[in-house]
């Protein structure tokens, strides 16, 4: 065995509270289901990854996530970081968030360009609108505004009727001060979809997010078709081949990723360039992650977005994975050189589910 | 949740080599795939159990056992030992050498009276002959008799002409000093089998055990009904209704039971007896066990058996669980009142492959 060998592979199974419950169309979000893994290598190296359970956005739970998570760190043990990522590859189809984590990890620990910051860096974030009422709503947006923040979202796709009175009074209290991104979460039948752009006032509106199921593109295209603002997929993109489709149907000007839809930042950095290269416009950010996964996505937007990140998933949690905060400015993730990713142990023990460590042993016992 | 709740479960896979190789029929044994599995309950009550993974005696292999008892941990965690030990049931006919890991594990921690040693009590095991080549069988044998063993464990099943010769040659040395068990470990066939008792001289054999195919019984019974020495089954019995068998089909006179055959310390005292109440002599003990697994049997056996028992594998380790030694002098366990195991974690570390952790909280936090 080489020094680049998997010496210990510890995958950590997190339940963190939020600070206040994120309302989503499938469900109020009460807590992330995380799981962290930690990759290091018999010279010393070593690597974080970030895997949170969404499920409703994607099929992965976290049971079946933490089931496999396990098995994969067994698997990897022992191998080198190339024949490791090679074998990650191979669950990324089914279970996108879960190959993510180990995939990062090992980028990573290699050292990856991806995650080099050569000077002080601010990248955008966008603020989110989670009240509900007139007076809460005008409080919450007053202080996102106060904080700087000049993309708000809004979350829809629950009940139509109460959907588009939601948003004007989000379009009445910002008095234009800030863009909008509305996003239904697939929550919209195309009948809903359109009878909501319909009704729906323009102004200040950047995009309009994920109308419908994922799955049902001509849903999608009728909702499109009906819209006087730009659209976005989300759901409905996870590799190159959605991409080419948005594209070629001209189904959205926008088409947001997450770095746990894709593997590695490797392919999250080539995927946000093609959608570019097609002349549509790349929107980067997980509001269901926590810092370690910010991190990594404010990193690649640094250099790879030029609008708002969505990377915002960290300031709803009640507690960070990091040692060092992930600064946050003028609503700006503010990435400094030297940022050395630590996972605060002592302060995650109470969130601390379960535990897996897997080291490379039984391959020297073997070949003894 | 109860005081008695389940609050921390953890599993340890570890690889511990032997001090020489274990020469059995389907292969030699080079170390212990060892899972020890450790149940805490908020009262602070806590418990230990063992599953050593011998792929060919059964169908478990440590690959399959660890994944199992990784899921079978988060599946415990947060119920109280009765409801676990349900759980674990429906574990026992697919994994049993896995499932008596956690059913061990709960007795010990409801403090069962299985494992109450009022007094010291000597429990006499066989010694190995695990040498070849008369003179360092001759060697081994003395040493075995100078060490105060009576009973003596021959292992044939491989080579019928060179078993016949071996057991030959262990008769000669032994000169009628100690008692003979012969175990095929289901290695011969029946033509095998049968050519083997005819040109056994009885002299001085205890016993025949096991020497075909678990599940040919068939093969099993053309060759007792050949031989002329009593015949002893192991792999053939692992439940009430195979011993019921075995004394229905007059099929042997000894019948052998492990601890990891039938899931928890209760039922293994229970099936003992009903061996003995079909007029039928129990006979316990495993060879491929390490000292935590060998001193629970050694606690029944106290209680149980009158014959040489097989709970010795502890004695073929380079390492053991337990902090303090499993004593052995003049040939027989001694087991002592106030016996406390507690896993030498420190020693374990270089064995330890990998080691997963449940915890109660996720339920905590499911109904906070």
């Amino acid at each position: 065995m080489g020094e680049g060998t998997l010496d210990r592979i510890t995958v950590r199974r997190l339940a963190i509270p939020l600070t206040v419950p994120y309302r989503l169309a499938f469900g109020a979000v009460e807590r992330f289901d995380t799981l962290v893994v930690e990759c290091a290598a018999r010279d010393g190296r070593a690597g974080l990854g970030e895997a949170t359970v969404l499920t409703g956005y994607t099929d992965e739970t976290i049971e079946d996530s933490w089931r496999a998570a396990c098995e994969i760190a067994g698997e990897l043990a022992g191998l080198d970081a190339p024949a490791a990522q090679h074998r990650i590859a191979l669950q990324l189809p089914q279970r996108p968030f879960t190959a993510t984590a180990f995939g990062t990890a090992l980028e990573m620990l290699e050292q990856s360009a991806a995650l080099e910051i050569a000077r002080e860096t601010a990248v955008p974030i966008l603020g989110v609108v989670n009240a509900s009422g007139v007076e809460a709503m005008s409080r919450a947006i007053e202080d996102l505004l106060a904080a700087g923040y000049r993309t708000l979202k809004v979350k829809v796709g629950s009940a139509l009727a109460k959907d588009i009175a939601h948003v004007g009074t989000v379009q009445r209290l910002l008095r234009g001060r800030a863009r909008v991104r509305i996003d239904a979460n697939q929550g919209f039948s195309a009948a809903d979809g359109i009878a909501f752009v319909r009704a729906l006032d323009p102004a200040g509106v950047e995009l309009f997010e994920q109308p419908c199921a994922a799955a049902d593109w001509d849903a999608h295209l009728a909702v499109a078709r009906s819209s006087n603002v730009p659209m976005m997929l989300d759901e409905s993109i996870y590799g190159l081949a959605d991409i080419e489709r948005a594209a070629e149907l001209q189904a959205a000007r926008y088409v947001k990723l997450k770095l746990m839809k894709l593997g590695t930042l490797g392919a999250l950095a080539q995927a946000l360039e093609r959608i570019r290269a097609l002349g549509m416009t790349p929107v980067l950010g997980n509001g269901v992650a926590c810092d370690l996964g910010c991190w990594m996505e404010a990193c690649v937007a640094a250099r790879h977005i030029d609008n708002a990140g969505e990377m915002n998933g960290f300031l709803k949690a009640r507690a960070q994975l990091l040692e060092e905060p992930l600064e946050v400015r003028e609503a700006a993730i503010r990435l400094r050189p030297g940022f050395a990713p630590r996972l605060a142990l002592d302060r995650l023990e109470p969130y601390t589910i379960a535990t897996h460590h897997e080291s490379s042993r039984r391959y020297r016992v073997r070949r003894a």
